[in-house]
């Protein structure tokens, strides 16, 4: 995904065997994120864990997580009588309000709190500006310096030898969109999340049960089908995709349904499935 | 398998998925019992215990295990908030010698110590004596009486009214034969063990490598296919099973020549395949 590795956002019972399956090179991620310590968010974390450090894993790991889930791993590998043959770096969840969890050259992950029974983080993931690309015949036009080169691209206006001011939009291709994903489960509808979400191109947001069920989701912590799709709406999101489904519903469609009529680019979350955010880069 | 349920040994991640592969109503398993605090014994177990709990279980649980198991489940429970609908009564294990930890009318259970790299127990099931079937011919013969009757089928001697002593033997059918099934993993090769599994019908004897890695398997407390082999014979077992395979191996077909070399009736433990001990009863 980029220059750090792979995300792993919440990792299940089972992930691991997933992962394979998929044929996703584990060993890739470097930095895992846990939502809230409800066991089909974490059960699969230990195996996971376990099985980097079985074959060799040394390079880090982070662990971005609610507090207490580095007493549950350190008690496991205490009795099991193991020391991990890498790194494991934790950084524990703030429930108070969005905090930024990591940043490299390429993107910017932030938590924000959640809505649910239990202290849950939602999280954003956010592109970079990079270096402009310059205009290369304005380089011989306004004789521009090497020196000077960098500081056009890195979005400065240029001041010519006879003191003219070149604006950086005249000298610079314009910018490629910067990408935004958002993921938020699990989570009452609560529109209090928008200010963290709002224009994101990509919103994953839980949808458990059918509004028929809205008394239930009220009750549970949890989002309907119809919520999920006016929550992408208000946030003006580009496209949702709606998951963390209640295994009452063996036809997905019917929650599909009811989210595409409040919003109409939803898709459901399917095992397996690569969903790409196109870039506009130029 | 009997009144008190299905038996489950070790719950490696995933085992609720492969339940339900196999269409094995895990709601009907009362009785856990783990070998020892390694991922690959365990870490399906949480998993395993919140669906139970999700799925509206109510009757008691019991799991047999390392001590700190208990503590390991309830940090996970406390930190999700969960209160388990159902009591999960726990057993802790004693790694010193034999203990009865289960015992109905059909079957007892017992665990006795291994030689692994942290505290491990293997686990025996016997199969207990029924009452007798009684030679119907005999009742009119001698006259026994109802109260008699259930005295012979015991097992004891008839006396008749003039004191003559008929032997039980003469009038009950021959008692089946009582099937033991041993479950030894991970454990190296030590014939301590052998008191405790001698003459059992069925012994699942862990293989972790070929015999010529027998080096690895003294270091990491494992054992060699040829090992369990010499072991099963030794014990004088009517049949093995093993498993427990280091991933290094994608052809098991040569673990089961090596054993089979020792021991002839060997058998692969395999995924999802059921194993049945014969019985001999009349």
């Amino acid at each position: 995904m980029c220059l750090s590795g792979f995300f792993l956002i919440d990792c299940g019972e089972g992930t691991q065997m997933q992962l394979r399956k998929f044929k996703i090179k584990f060993q890739r991620i470097n930095h895992i994120f846990i939502s809230h310590l409800h066991g089909d968010h974490y059960f699969g974390l230990m195996g996971l864990l376990s099985s980097m450090h079985l074959l060799g894993r040394q390079n880090e790991l982070h662990l971005y997580a609610p507090a207490p889930l580095k007493e549950i791993i350190d008690i496991q590998l205490k009795y099991s009588d193991t020391i991990l043959n890498y790194p494991l770096v934790f950084h524990p969840l703030n429930f108070d309000s969005k905090k930024i969890l990591f940043e490299d050259d390429l993107v910017k992950v932030s938590s924000f709190p959640l809505f649910h029974r239990i202290p849950t983080c939602g999280f954003l993931f956010e592109e970079k500006p990079k270096n402009k690309s310059i205009i290369k015949e304005k380089i011989k036009e306004y004789q521009i310096s090497l020196a000077a080169i960098q500081s056009i691209r890195e979005g400065n206006d240029f001041v010519t030898n006879n003191g003219q001011i070149i604006p950086n939009s005249e000298l610079t291709y314009p910018q490629a969109h910067l990408r935004k994903y958002a993921y938020c489960s699990d989570t009452r509808y609560n529109e209090k999340l928008l200010e963290y979400v709002s224009n994101v191109d990509l919103l994953y947001h839980e949808a458990t049960f059918l509004h028929e069920l809205q008394n239930r989701a009220e009750i549970t912590f949890h989002s309907t089908a119809k919520e999920a799709g006016i929550f992408a709406s208000k946030a003006n999101a580009k496209q949702l995709i709606i998951g963390h489904f209640s295994a009452r519903y063996p036809d997905l469609n019917l929650l599909l349904a009811e989210a595409i009529n409040y919003f109409p680019n939803t898709l459901l979350a399917q095992e397996g499935q690569s969903y790409l955010i196109h870039s506009n880069r130029i």
